[in-house]
């Protein structure tokens, strides 16, 4: 799999912009980068030393093609490990293009999607947990999947598992040491510290594994599902909850207002709204035939935010009690929140009397703002944030998730067959397997189906 | 209008990608950053060198907000001539807002539009002409756009324009000195060297005034009608045409094809392709009620290719050689090609036939590229590259243009008022006139509005 080309590739976004950066990598970088780049101090690239930028052009015999700025990095003290030549040049696509295809006829090939991180890889400068990590950590929209992705880059993770795998490892070599003097009968290997070993790495495995549970919901967002009547004032809420988020965004250009109107950041948590527009027009949001979809969408959520068509009359709020106790029949496992938009509409006797009905109802006004924090914080509190608070690891990659639960099976068979009395060469077969799939998910052991699965989902230019 | 503040801005597209820069500028963008940056190897920033990349994280007290690489320029060597500070962090658009934001929390200011150029220009690092050059550069989609704003970015038609203006200068100071010893009736300016000078500006002005018909459409790329019958091939001839552009850019994801269907590159020159879909089913193009958007189309362009419904029969011949010259009627001043598709339907003696009766008819075949070669040479021969070939200055802006016409009207003034023999007082004034247009140019002359408009075109972040 490993290559000695040297790649080049785009690695700033797609567009035109102020600047863009063209990447290389590889033995060649900075003696190819060398030949096109004109310093306008006549600078040889091939003499300065690492970590320096000069200004020069790109050019191509008598052709310029830009007036460029190139960082130059030396291996293995770099992002790849190799030596890299970064050329920060105009933003135009028509000049990336050029300068990419000069690179392209000169000894440079297309970087693969995420090859510039594999060479990272499998030069020593990351794991491949830390890989996965680069990848989370760009896709990352809020605080807690940033928090979690660079926790997991700076090797958190990573080091939690080396560890015990070394630790298992140390034993499965007293075990197989064991079997080569088999007719001695002789235990190199303390069996009552290999079992507290063993038990450690399964509480330590469970935990993992019970992470990801948070793990997942952190990193992809919680599904929300807002369901009422049309004009019930489903938008104003999203705009309300929105509100803050908004300002944020707004301060860099470019970013639609579209996107975020899906996917909300509360206390650094993200909350993913699923768009149940299509309930009739009726209070009998559940029963009726037409809203199928609707019942889809709320089953991909973990919480149902119910907008009810409440106005202050008795009549109306006994529908609405009716509708609840259907919403709750129909999705027992998801939890309802009821709320009860326009509050300055209500007496204080009429938001007593209602609550005395309803108790778990929230009493909001999109308009104005007044009881958005306090559906915040509601909705905050249905994730569990403990982990996130005290630091602690988090799963959040499928990939590792599997590799944990295959090495706690492994572990619990060996286990078993201390408890069982099982044969040294048996054990061997179960610690060699966990050995394997902890090592799967820090790439101490990988192949190149593995590899080429990770890496095939980063971006050209990582 | 110059601020002393520091300011930050994204310097790369919007959008999630492998790296993300936000370029930081002013007197206390070093200090700024050092206060937010942790090198990994505990390196005070105030105390590098200029030109060098640190290694480290970007944190706020003992939250860490990225791995980032920081480049370092001392002004007055850097692009904007005060301290900057780049900062290469992971692509992700939360991480993007976070550091931004940081920032804006911590004395600085978010960047205008064009404002890191504006400082460039009040900091004496480019004249007028060569800031707006930066902005062309960035939009260049073509090698001759690409070509002409690099030139202007080089300088070379400014260091033209302020030749001129000093020349002039000179003597419009010696006039002004002779209006002080008036009584005396002194000659300090040579009339007959001013009047060599005036011809010599005169014909300099004229040639880049000329220059902007081509420049104009050389930015712009060269608008191109493909007129015809609906499934008479339009879309696959615009595809042949297409075939060796499409291969360049689909070397960098995210350039969608649609793009690029409207604009294509000829040899180097843009053209771009207006779609006149909606002509109703007929031969008879012109005379249609229900095509007057079409005709609005055609209007806009320069070039008409008439994509004929021909057929090898004598009949269709006709209603085509009728066709053509209501198009030629409509449309006098219009460049017309007609094109027959399907060549390969043809015999030679019904081409040779066809073409006697329509010498200008073109035959290809979109399907094949059979002759497509030819459309394009065709195309490039209506393009008068003269100029560009020749590497003389070419006019693009509508600014300058504007400006070099009255800087012309005031020079012919003065020519005039020498030729009639008006007194010195009165052609000081138009002196003063063609010296502040020219000035206007390169930006020698500027005021807060005019900087202003020509800023505000720029992106934040350039």
């Amino acid at each position: 799999m490993f290559s000695q080309d040297t790649i080049v590739a785009l690695a700033t976004p797609s567009g035109a912009g102020a600047i863009a950066i063209i990447r290389l990598s590889g033995p060649e970088a900075i003696t190819l980068a060398n030949t096109k780049f004109k310093s306008v101090r006549q600078k040889d690239l091939t003499q300065q030393k690492s970590h320096t930028i000069h200004l020069g052009h790109i050019v191509d015999g008598p052709k310029v093609y830009d007036e460029v700025l190139v960082s130059l990095f030396k291996g293995p003290n770099s992002y790849t490990g190799e030596h890299v030549i970064e050329i920060s040049c105009h933003g135009s696509q028509y000049i990336q293009q050029q300068i990419i295809q000069l690179f392209l006829r000169n000894g440079c090939r297309m970087a693969d999607a995420g090859e510039f991180t594999l060479r990272a890889f499998l030069n020593g400068k990351l794991d491949l947990s830390q890989a996965e990590a680069v990848a989370d950590l760009i896709a990352s929209d809020n605080e807690a999947s940033h928090l979690i992705a660079m926790q997991q880059m700076r090797g958190g993770f990573s080091s939690e598992i080396k560890k015990l795998r070394e630790e298992l490892l140390n034993f499965a070599s007293l075990i197989e040491l064991e079997l080569d003097f088999a007719e001695e009968d002789v235990e190199f290997a303390d069996r009552t510290q290999f079992i507290t070993l063993l038990t450690r790495i399964q509480e330590v495995l469970k935990r993992l594994i019970n992470s990801f549970a948070v793990g997942n919901v952190l990193k992809n967002g919680i599904p929300v599902a807002i369901v009422g009547e049309p004009n019930v004032g489903k938008s104003t809420l999203l705009n309300a909850l929105l509100n803050e988020d908004r300002a944020i965004v707004s301060a860099i250009a470019g970013t639609t207002r579209d996107t975020i109107e899906d996917e909300i950041s509360i206390g650094g948590i993200g909350f993913r709204f699923i768009d149940t527009a299509g309930i009739r027009e009726t209070v009998d949001v559940v029963e009726s035939i037409g809203i199928k979809k609707t019942f889809e969408k709320i089953e991909q959520a973990q919480v149902v935010l119910y907008l009810s068509p409440l106005a202050p009359t008795a009549q109306n709020l006994k529908a609405v009690t009716v509708e609840i106790e259907k919403i709750k029949n129909k999705f027992p496992l998801k939890t309802l929140v009821t709320i009860a938009n326009k509050k300055d509409l209500y007496t204080t006797e009429q938001i007593a009397s209602i609550e005395s009905e309803i108790p778990s109802i929230l009493f909001l006004s999109a308009k104005n703002g007044d009881g958005i924090e306090t559906l915040k914080d509601k909705l905050l509190g249905f994730v569990n944030t403990g982990a996130l608070r005290n630091n602690e690891t988090i799963v959040t990659n499928t990939r590792h998730y599997d590799a944990l639960l295959k090495s706690l099976e492994d572990i619990e068979r060996v286990q078993l067959g201390m408890d069982g009395g099982v044969s040294g060469d048996l054990l061997a077969i179960d610690l060699k397997e966990a050995l394997y799939h902890l090592g799967e998910i820090t790439g101490q052991v990988s192949n190149d189906e593995l590899l080429g699965n990770i890496f095939a989902n980063f971006c050209i230019g990582k």
